[in-house]
């Protein structure tokens, strides 16, 4: 990283911190048509703003995944956001919690959209996890198919959570 | 349905005259990942909202496909909603007339992608009833096949509407 | 209207019978800084749309309502077609029935905005109505005041409605 | 409370846990003409959303000032969503920062208008917390007056962060 | 300027050229409540995308305009914006112009929302610089004022242009 | 074009000049569904505004591109306007530049999907050009393809620009 300026090492480290060899790569196919717009997504987003310790990087990435989601037309943008949150230790469920909470703000589409797309997610990193089980029981890494037993989950009662 | 309370029951039953088994079918898919979100919209959205006698089932869909093709980027939702109002009896041409008003508040843009996917509801709904037809002449159900007569349509005079 | 072409001659009609003589007023308005733009929303959005018969003014009053107010930031837009729609003889409850169903599309904040929107009209249109009882008993027309037996009714239970 | 159903009476706790009577207020007035509406707020996104106990008060907090800021159009609630930020601990220079970084999301105008709205809560906190102090000065309350020093405080190097 | 960093500088040049003072203002505004955010808009937006010579600030100008009108809840933005589109050259006519072609794509109600904007800007403008017939006959700078003569532009043919 | 209205020669001249083919063929398709919308495509958005000589094709152009990345939802509309762009001898380097400028005003978001439409609509050109360099040498057309040398771009020193 030699030769580089201060907020873009500073933004680089940030970026791998949250999006880790993903984010890189996104950058990577944006910096061929745009290079400069993806050093700024690297030396202000991440050099200028994440950065800064007022915040933390936890509450950051939950204000980014509740942006994004209500934004409604970012889905890309959302899917990197929410593998970041996870990355950060935020879990699965408080990701659905908040994106189901974006229903109030945003509209049931725009939440509903997010959260079809946590389920791609949570799907793809389940599946990068057990290549060996699924290669055994492929179906066991799907994700989208829906066990018999669940079937009318949509209609059943409320459950014991307030 | 015994064990439900009304506001599901009341939710389950609007739901199913607007959208039939294609609106549990979209609710069962949320569920999987979401089921509390799932809940809410039957029991929220259907049985609080639209369950209402203030305003009729008709002029409700119609509102919510305005909405949802203003959204712009709620293109699924937007899919649903065309089908459930073409269930409640709302014509295609009524459904176009609508989507085209859009453009005025909305912009073209939002407009046309929303007569894109109403061009693909009809064209799924006239496959479905017809399916010996197309068994026999596959070109019929296309519904995108512009047969060479229409070609040049756009470029006609306005004929006698209004 | 001699000279007028019929465009705009429909499209004058068509104003007049949704927005009176207040839709003439904003145009105007709007004409001293951009008299091309004002002559398009004549000719265009009321002469070319609003004027086809394939969907009734109810029905197009409806979607624009919930169109514009899903845009969320056309406050002064919604104010004329909230008059509008009354003109029409849609009714108050029907148009606040519309607004709340709003928040299942474009969120509560939008709706509620919107209804804010909504308590404005009616509460302008009322003290227009009844000058005199106004002169006498200026409380009566306030619209925003809040008599002491209503107080808590935000906490109230649900009524009757469904 | 006695004759509330569960869901409102959880709403309502929430409510005032984040809100206080500033809440109740809002609804009230929004009570007076859709008070289905102000219902659905305390039960639906106060009783069935807030309090879940799967995301911290806290977080969802964060997680709504952020998407409200994305809006845009919804300033009134965003003016809501900081008092009650600032109500459960959550900084000023947390709030700041959040809001700061919808820039990269939102885009800039969206930001800048937010954090016109947060100065506004900071000064009208501020003046409510000392008003002994602002009978006898005036001026030290007014939260937007610019004192000499800082007059060009835009120009200046970045100072130490981070 | 000594003691700024280049990028800083070179925003600053690029903000005065386009806004003038006025751009000066609103940031040190914004810098008593965000001097972070204030730096970012001189260094990052003035300083590392608009001082960039691949495009002209004319053109960069027509975009921005283009842009906040479609956002349509930026209107302080929308002002600034047309000031600084004024100060570079860009005619009322041409500013009128494309705002009206932004209702094809962001709707009628943000391109008339937008017109008002740029109504109230001329007017500011032409009442700064005719102070001294103002103080003689003050209707002559009100720009809201509406001749006689044009009470009905509205209404009229369609002139000359295509 | 004999029997058409002067608004549509003129809409459809403009239209020719700017979208070539391609433009005739999206309507086309329009029509199938919604005839009347793609008249007042061409009759409203090109032969009423578009055709004005207030402002240039060019500067239109580049307006409608900012407009519509800035939307955010209507990739497609995005697509042909970048085509429109190009046509009109509008350079690759000045729409990048205009679509990063838009980070400022949309978000990051909206501008990294709109460059990632200009790389589709560059690639198609390209390869259209080529077709016969393609056949000998399909790598070249590609695009999307990274050249090894450039793989850590996105990681590089700011180079000379501004």
């Amino acid at each position: 990283m030699a030769g580089m300026d201060m907020r873009t090492r500073r933004g680089l480290a940030t970026l791998r911190q949250i999006h880790g060899r993903a984010g890189i790569e996104v950058l990577d196919t944006l910096a061929r048509t745009a290079p400069e717009l993806s050093r700024f997504v690297i030396a202000f987003a991440f050099g200028d703003i994440y950065a800064r310790p007022q915040l933390s990087l936890r509450d950051r990435q939950l204000a980014t995944v509740a942006s994004v989601a209500t934004l409604g037309h970012a889905l890309p943008q959302l899917k990197s956001h929410i593998n970041g949150a996870l990355n950060l230790g935020i879990t699965k469920t408080e990701i659905i919690e908040l994106l189901m909470q974006m229903a109030v703000y945003a509209g049931f589409p725009a939440a509903i959209n997010a959260i079809g797309v946590a389920a791609d997610v949570f799907a793809e990193r389940h599946a990068a996890k057990e290549p060996k089980r699924a290669a055994r029981s492929p179906q066991q890494t799907t994700g989208r198919r829906r066990p018999r037993a669940q079937k009318h989950s949509a209609l059943r009662g409320r459950g014991k959570s307030p």
